[in-house]
């Protein structure tokens, strides 16, 4: 089986976590999440997104937090970027690399950002341009790809067609979001196998949701069809807001964990990985949710 | 891929789950819970054990809890025996199945029913010739299949000699214990290759405790391999004695969420598993420890 000998893990607690907390935390606080989590190994941080305010209150303090984190040598800190103005705030905050987003449900779209997904895509397509002459790098997100709050199922082909648009457009990699969690093992890999005949799968990434536990055994399935790339953010943080009570991204802690113990590369420190997962998780007061976090707690 | 087309699920909720929870409930619970899983469609229901109260007070009541559930035709309701006594309890609370343990461990058979791993087969010999005179069928349970929260690291060769003794003793099948949930996909994969060299693999279960999350990724895994019977407990209830604040068994709504996404008939109807689930963890007093009953619980 093509498994990898390592894996990119995204780590997407201060933007894809937090933003959805009903807890705000302090630039302090995202700050030294995003320290704690460069010193624990993690290469890639989502640091936060250039939306508006108003649509996204718990992001705007994005630009102060970009500017008062020390950047490690090595380490991308991407941030979500809506449209144009989104990038502008970008490029002036000395982001490297940028994410778009599109949906693979036609409801989710309108009712998410009010267009259709053909409309949406033509919408990044100057931010693309943009990101291009400045050398910036841009990842695409693609949502609902194993089930939509709205239409339920959605085609493979639909989420295929959606990520082929955002590579061909000049995305490096296209995040595949199992937004509400509803995948399972089988679905997940016939979604990845139908996708990766339009997008190369080294160029594909996973973003699973943990909403109905099945996270873990998607994401080993999808695996084993050789993806390296996973989404996943410390403490489980972020929650679901189309399921209350239920858990967000996939814990990285109990993914890494997963890793180690298939020797599957990260580079990540588990243990000062979970001490990252405990501090942020006091800070929103919850208990972490994490199986790992909760386990090794002996307190 | 050999991956089967239906699974018999063990629900040990009432054994496994209850006697290692902080709280005790009475008997009319268990006896609620029994039904409750019986009408949900659960085949097989561990429904106590014959063992010292001095050791396990949680249990004392199980003649009782037996005496009183409405048994329903097609269904198996075995206890838990640790010698001939409880043999002779079970038949004369007319059970038809019983269950009898050993480890793959050494250090953890000393430390748990102190003596060595041989001398427990030894024990159990009479056990099993009288259990066969009166037609009761034995199930054989092996803990630390994949860790021991002792010595360590455990031996897949220790685990395949143990479950052959306890096979060729004439246990009809042999559930494999991840007694501290210390295993990950690979390890699971190996361990139950190498035991299958030993007893089919018909003839094996999976008993895997979710304490970091690994469960449903190694069930999957293993179930590659043409396993078809997993243990798990309803509300994944029982938390785990190595590990403060750790959940129990896969909670047995996360599991059958997954066969059912992928088209493993198991039987059991989801809905009024959950409400199960709900039920006896509001008599714990506790949230589910399962994704699916928090995730739908929008109350």
């Amino acid at each position: 089986m093509p498994f990898p000998a390592s894996v990119r893990i995204v780590e997407v607690a201060p933007r894809d976590g937090l933003q959805n907390e009903t807890k705000a935390v302090s630039p302090d606080v995202k700050v030294e999440l995003i320290e704690r989590l460069s010193t624990a190994g993690c290469r890639t941080i989502e640091a936060g997104s250039f939306v508006s305010p108003k649509w996204v209150p718990r992001m705007a303090d994005t630009a102060e937090v970009l500017s008062r984190i020390r950047r490690v040598s090595g380490v991308a800190y991407p941030v979500l970027v809506p449209n144009l103005r989104g990038l502008e705030a970008a490029i002036a905050a000395r982001c490297e690399e940028v994410a778009v987003f599109a949906s693979a449900s036609e409801a989710f779209s309108q009712r998410n950002i009010n267009c259709s997904i053909s409309e949406s895509l033509d919408r990044f397509a100057p931010v693309l341009a943009m990101a291009r002459e400045h050398g910036i790098r841009v990842r695409g997100y693609v949502s609902c790809v194993l089930g939509c709050p709205y239409q339920g199922a959605v085609d493979p082909i639909d989420v295929a067609s959606v990520s082929r648009r955002l590579f061909e457009a000049g995305c490096y990699e296209i995040s595949l979001g199992d937004t509400i969690g509803t995948g399972t093992p089988f679905n997940a890999v016939k979604m990845v196998e139908t996708v990766a005949e339009d997008v190369p799968i080294e160029r594909l990434a996973l973003h699973f949701h943990d909403t109905y536990g099945q996270a873990l055994a998607n994401i080993y399935a999808c695996l084993g069809l050789g993806v390296s790339v996973i989404d996943a953010a410390v403490g489980g943080i972020g929650g679901c807001p189309y399921a209350k009570g239920a858990t967000g991204n996939v814990a990285t802690e109990d993914l890494v964990y997963m890793l180690d113990g298939m020797n599957v590369e990260t580079g990540i420190d588990l243990s000062q990985l979970i001490d990252a997962a405990r501090f942020i998780s006091e800070k929103l007061g919850n208990r972490p949710n994490s199986h790992l976090a909760c386990s090794l707690d002996r307190g």
